[in-house]
């Protein structure tokens, strides 16, 4: 064989998300700042719901319907109605996927042809770049502006769009940066996309984490985008679920009929027990004393914060205001991010994630999570200011 | 936007056994010989040990590691070892997939190039023509003949090679006709991929079932086929696990790395609690009460057997082998294979598949399942001779 591969799978690789924890494996003694995995299990009033599915109802472990349960997808819809402030079909305008990941790579592969352009903020969620090569199409990077707490430039935004432009992604809040859309810079995205005739497509996984007092606005509720929005949802972080794999599509109707094509192709239908725990954690209360993932958060942002101001000679970074990443600028060394990143994992046993994954603009950056416990982000920190400390000497 | 579109997904469609379901849903009292669902619960024993997992394992709601969990990884090698005569390198040559169908999907992105041909046996598993669509393959389809039990025509099989053949896929045993390969047809398959330098894409996910004396020769025990060879196994339907979205790819690590990108992309990782499920079913005993899903699957062949052999002016049929499909060919009308299928559910609410989701050949046929209970097999055969009685005045 001349060519063993496609050229689609040629050009994209697994995210140095995942890799740098396979990587990790060699190593004792690890302490991990770097998959997006909250230290925290699946809440117990779903684990215990789906404990009485696991006895009492024997299609728990069958297919669903490919879109999904019926119940289920009418929930997410009941949600989405109170945002869009209109009614939503459920049964046309949703589906159920494995993951919003799943429901983003079928979006991307249904509407971008080989060689359409696509516009991704930089840096952004290091998987939509893959996405969106698989597909054949032309990622096009609108970069953020650090100093600014990363905000649009609008020119540059207006400007990378022309007739090969297909469709926006956004990540909001941001994974890597917990950079929060404001209203002003998605009116201008809603604006430019109608305007010009392309699709959205909004990954909006960290919808229920923002902090202090700014405010997440959902792409759902601008109504002038309805014919062009693709949202992708997900109960991984919200109810701490990552590996139940579930989550959703909301798009217009012809958009989920090419889309539900791809996900029958690659996938039959999400899992079924998933899809039972993720209805469970759409309608039912939590117990009194189930903790609040919102609020062990923030306390977990507020401490890194804390250690990255005491090492302000190693890392400059904006405080996040979403989401449970910093995306903090090193100086001192001219490694690249992908270097700088194994050499802190051989050194230290910290794992973060090389900023290089996440566009241009991500270089001379490291991605930290503070999905960790707090001895977890202390401890990580100990073994970073000390290892500073050697640099220094 | 001129196209909205892409063009592999304009190219597509949902495959013939799940839209009949969702059609089905505007009829009451239907009756199912669809869909590959068995009717059997996943065991006890494998649910128990996951109750178990989801009372004290905080990592069962987490990601796993992205190419799956190490201990089902091997334990899915140690089982193919066995097999394939040699030992299997777990971390390179396994992955593990959301189902037997995720690992095709993958496996074929990976390989087929927009415009490469791929040969599929005709009849053959509708979504292996999706999914050859879906890369921009071009599926070649070499035609069984129904009439010595779906023997492969080599002469047809060998002029259809040619330079820009990059795979053959196969299911084995079949769905839809519940043919079981013999040895010489599968020897015939690996010389002409060895000699061409082609890939085997193998669907191996009915390799437990095979009936009578036939017996099943999976592909990994043809050393030569070694570096051409990706085999697709799943949980799904010997362990009666088909809504747990978990299988496994194994192939050559060249292939493997490629494909975990696709993986990656589209998915991260299998589910969590599906992979806990899996290893139950791969390292447990059963107790001894638990129904042996074989026994079961060959009476209610026999049964649908004893039916169709009552409806000769109707049906003629192949005795399947293997799997729990027959692909019966009926008579008496000019009806195309979905318009049988639409008036047989219309007017008895038997829901069945269109033969014509198969391939061309699966024209003028429609797909029972006989993996429903006896109960529900007598019913619609009731239904369905009634209806022929009155296609007859």
């Amino acid at each position: 064989m001349k060519n063993r591969f496609s050229q689609r799978v040629e050009k994209i690789q697994v995210s140095a998300i995942k890799q740098m924890p396979l990587l990790a494996r060699k190593f004792s003694n690890t302490i991990s700042l770097g998959q997006g995995l909250p230290s925290l299990a699946t809440p117990k009033y779903i684990r215990d719901e789906v404990i009485k599915f696991l006895e009492n109802d024997n299609n728990i472990g069958k297919y669903s319907l490919q879109p999904g349960m019926p119940k289920l997808k009418k929930a997410v819809a009941d949600n989405l109605s109170k945002i869009a402030g209109r009614g939503i079909n459920f049964d046309k305008e949703i589906f159920i996927s494995v993951g919003a990941m799943e429901a983003l790579a079928t979006a991307i592969s249904s509407v971008v042809e080989r060689g359409d352009e696509v516009i991704l903020f930089d840096p952004g969620y290091s998987s939509h770049i893959e996405q969106v090569l698989f597909a054949e199409g032309k990622p096009i990077f609108v970069g953020l502006d650090e100093e600014k707490n990363w905000q649009i430039d609008f020119d540059e935004l207006e400007k990378s769009i022309n007739e090969k432009t297909k469709a926006i992604i956004i990540c909001n809040p941001s994974n890597p940066t917990g950079k929060v859309f404001s209203y002003d810079e998605l009116k201008t995205i809603v604006r430019l996309a109608t305007e010009n005739d392309l699709f959205v497509i909004a990954d909006e996984t960290y919808n229920f984490l923002v902090y202090d007092d700014f405010k997440f606005f959902s792409l759902a509720s601008f109504s002038e985008l309805k014919d062009n929005l693709i949202l992708c949802g997900s109960f991984s972080k919200e109810f701490a679920m990552t590996g139940w794999r579930v989550g959703y599509m909301f798009a217009p109707a012809e958009v989920i009929s090419q889309a539900l094509k791809v996900h029958d192709a690659f996938v039959i239908c999400a899992p079924t027990i998933s899809q039972y725990a993720a209805l469970v954690a759409l309608t039912k209360q939590p117990a009194s004393d189930e903790v609040d993932i919102k609020e062990i958060l923030r306390k977990r942002r507020d401490l890194i914060c804390e250690r990255l101001d005491k090492l302000t000679d190693l890392f400059s970074y904006q405080k996040p205001r979403g989401a449970y990443y910093v995306l903090a600028k090193y100086e001192k060394t001219s490694l690249n991010s992908w270097n700088f990143a194994v050499k802190l994992l051989e050194e230290t046993g910290v794992i973060t994630v090389p900023g290089c994954a996440f566009g241009p603009l991500g270089e001379n950056h490291i991605r930290m999570s503070f999905g960790g416990t707090e001895e977890e982000i202390d401890e990580a920190f100990n073994r970073i200011a000390k290892w500073n400390k050697n640099l220094n000497n």
